[in-house]
């Protein structure tokens, strides 16, 4: 039996992705659509400039799109997934959550705060009881659930497995990101074609303070954030999809190459319908990851690793993950996938 | 009255670049093109399949090309550039220092050997002394100076600055390079559209080693190597010139963005004729420098820096070269125009 | 003594390149910049994203932007350059020509009504006196004066000499144009990497009547169009600047490689100041020319040609050019500099 | 009862899409892996550099790469895909068909031979038996069967369509293809970023003479090449895969939009295994279809039509199709389909 589900900001780019994965999920079935208030009443397929390779699934392209208010949603649905742009999702996340709904969310806003759950499932699925302290505070029937930024997603697993191999004092990453990371609109040929820009704002920040919380400790009351330093320098460059990453770490125990790789490939994932069979993939090719070749690993839902090597305090290596699939859309229905796993649907 | 000189290795990409920049020299004067034995004998024009934007310069297309060895060479030519391949360069180079010529060479063989000066001429122009010690060792009438590796250049000047103003004891370094500095066949299309490749084999020891004998200390009998500790990753991306580095240091003594801009744009350039009137420009727009709006600073001889940011033990910001003028074609030039100005020639 | 222009719509894509052609000109001197409501009263810094790789001229960053009325623009200023949207266009710009300004227009309305000289000034500059008929039908003082599009730049000089030497019964054009070609944010990224759009909107149709009409007969009160039929499909590839357009010509009488060659070449240029000293420059190499070489040929004001091939019933040739520089801000510059040089200024 | 296949230079680009393809095929089998002389005797992993985003099948990698010739081949393959370079493949292919095995080539060899039978399937599938007279010409028991250039297909089918409905008298093509037409290192990044080639060596000769033979009649004793003037001008863009056509064509009949839509929707495909549902798909859409987003309708082997318009002469149309599945690696499959369906093997 399916758990009915919504999307609220259908029709943008992660919106997209997430019909794409949901037509044909077995657990979930798609009954309602948001979009803003002038496309409210057309149907998805006038209100989505669908830009997907695969057509409009069955089905969905004549369901009609209502507006991103609490009313226009039936009561009964128990999940919502967001990718609301963050000013929106700030103001109506919680109203949707005070109506009762359950809101597994990509966008930005309430990812750092004290108690929203910011979660990737195979990593801190226990962060996920903090729903109980939102409740309590906040007098919600609903809940809501976080999943971070597409570029914290791609360093977080590996480092999780090195914390737990050697402990981490210190990260440094330099990003190498994909166009898609800033919605189908965000980045113009004109700025990117033949060209590189070395700054993306507020990505340095949300990498530094996403990953210290989601490799923190919850302790039934609240997350204490990992206390390792994080420094993020980040880049946009001409890819389409794929994040790779050049990360430096300085371990609290030596650590080697070997018990590195040992750790990360061994990393537990989970059994939910959008776990990868394995999280993390080691390559030893040190020119492997690349964002062509390896972004789609596992359905984009794995993270590639690659070029390990042993520094003078810790280690080196690089990462790559499918920006839009376990960096947004996914990210978002693996959590949902672990909230009806845990009994909150 | 202007220097006779020669190319050696004329035909390749670096050494177009070179011709180019060479036909309008008020210093220098092209008498002579080598290339391999297959294309000895030919046009200029034919043995090169000329590249650049701008045409083959007047006089020079028709020039004949003659083999790389000493005996095809006129005795009296003072100075030679070499592009040669590093396996090439490696054993034709001696050969020609024996026979009594200066080499100015851009090959990547040599660079650290204990007596073979390896100068950037604004940062560490006194180590070209180092040709005494040479000479002594070597018995050679000519000399052999190299320029280092195009990402090693783009850094170099800005971490002499921040030495200067703060001292170094760490550097951390992620490129984001152009296809150009593969050579004109180094990477081709399939590998590169919509990817990057997150290693280029020998480039990460090349700047952890370059940098540190360019930064270090030159005593009259040799160079003592600076000990700060430098770890590189080097990403191939698709942009066809000019090289990004994303660059965290570990500094000595507390630095502050302030100070350090004002270290990086108050470091002297020289007054040759290839040099930059800034060598260092600081950007505070921190999407900038971008490769395709500021490759060409200068004539592309100038260090475009930016996103200059305090961490918790130094300071991390972005440099951009034009690998092929600034990294290449023109350090080997500016290293010329030096040995002429020291009365090397 | 330098004629004072102003610039309306100076804060665009073409605005800018208007900006960077004019501040160097001798014998125009910038004098207004207008831009949209919204930014009238910043400085032309502020107001302008500048894009361009040079830095903004000296002295114009500091100037005042002004809303694109005609009572904010000085009644004395002689010539307005005018890259306004063309929905802007087409109201305003008779307003200016009213209140007494000659306007050299590269907006995209107006250009095929009777009373309006649509000029290429080394084609068909004799059609400039068609505003002698404008002024008497609309009774204006000024006068309006319009460039046609930059894919039909790029062809109509090559044509012109073909038609000169062999009469033209038929055109079939495909081109494969810039992104610039749309403007800054025209065309994003996630569109056009690893991509191709086999159709511009309105773009096929520009072609086919604004060829016809550079191409016609002024006769002192107004112009036949050519007869030829033109049929043309407009693709969109991912190249900065550059239109190439692959063309087959039907002729009237029977055409050679070797007069086509000879007709280009010696089809004459004007002694304008930004004239190219060649028009059309023909490459014999068949994969010549190519946009990232051959756009800047001339700074960017010839036309290159190669290709050329005889077929059953005509020929058939390449031809390329820079399409914000020939075909868009310096196509109405020379406009400019011949409404200067005859006379209507 | 699976068919044992072997692959004639099978480490190359479309080689190794010939091995992803007859890895899990329901009537083929690979048996034989040729390659080089170099690469006789290495496992299939070591010989092939392999560049397919999926991971070399289970069993291939092991295999032992024999050398290309027929005493290397087991005597009883009845079936060999030959992907060789085109040189090699004019010396060595003869030899397999002598030695009897019969031969799906996509080598440019030959294909316009008078008793070589060149073929697409769906639309000149009973050339086919021209195998007769060659057998009986040759005195092989083997046969050589050619499919077309991948250019040349794209077209071929939409063609072919319009020839039944309406006659074609002339044709004019406009190509752009991607850069994986080439293979592997056939285009250099230096020379496609930003850039375009208005010329591929050979190309338009073999569109204007295959499409011919293609569309021609078999009489039993030979085929009669089609009348239709074909005339091609090919350009390189930067797209990985999927070649770009705009096609004019003269009919002998009058034609409508809404008669050749129905023409080529219509147009029958087949019940081979690799076969398309419906070999043509046209878009109403002006801007589909494109290279990214619709080179893999139906698994890469369908054609993609659009931008249909009526000329003063016949029709002009877009349409597009994946160059190393349907154009290469696919198309040589399908008519190993179609030897084994009608009885060859």
């Amino acid at each position: 039996m399916s758990v009915a589900v919504g999307i609220l900001g259908a029709t943008g780019a992660v919106g997209q992705r997430l019909v794409q994965l949901l037509a044909s999920h077995p657990e979930f079935e798609i009954e309602t659509l948001t979009a803003s208030e002038a496309s409210a009443g057309e149907s998805y397929s006038d209100a989505a400039k669908w830009r997907i390779e695969s057509p409009v699934p069955d089905g969905v392209g004549e369901m009609t799109v209502t507006e991103t208010t609490p009313e226009a949603v039936p009561e009964d649905l128990d999940l919502l997934f967001s990718s609301l742009p963050s000013a929106v999702g700030r103001e109506v996340e919680p109203a949707f959550c005070e109506a009762g709904h359950v809101v597994s969310s990509n966008s930005s806003n309430h990812r750092t705060a004290e108690d929203v759950p910011l979660t990737v499932p195979e990593v801190n699925g226990d962060h996920l009881d903090l729903i109980e302290v939102q409740r309590d505070e906040r007098g919600w029937d609903g809940a809501l659930v976080k999943n971070p930024n597409c570029s914290t997603i791609t360093m977080v697993p590996p480092l999780a497995a090195l914390d737990d191999a050697f402990g981490l004092d210190q990260v440094t990453v330099a990003t190498l990101q994909a166009v898609s990371g800033a919605g189908y609109d965000g980045v113009t040929s004109m700025e990117i074609i033949d060209n590189a820009i070395p700054h993306i704002g507020g990505e340095e920040n949300k990498m530094e303070t996403e990953s210290r919380k989601l490799l923190g400790e919850f302790d039934g009351a609240g997350v204490s954030w990992h206390n390792a330093r994080v420094e993020a320098s980040c880049n946009r460059i001409p890819t389409l999809d794929g994040h790779l990453e050049n990360v430096w770490v300085e371990t609290a125990r030596e650590a080697t190459v070997e018990a590195a790789i040992d750790a990360m490939e061994s990393y537990p994932s989970l059994e939910l319908h959008s776990s990868p069979d394995q999280l993390v993939h080691v390559f030893t090719d040190p020119e492997r990851p690349q964002p062509r070749l390896d972004r789609t690993l596992e359905g984009g839902m794995s993270i590639a690793a690659g070029g390990l090597q042993e520094t003078d305090d810790g280690l080196q290596f690089n990462c790559l993950a499918h920006n839009t699939l376990r960096g947004a859309a996914g990210a978002s229905l693996l959590n949902g996938e672990l909230l009806l796993d845990r009994g909150y649907l």
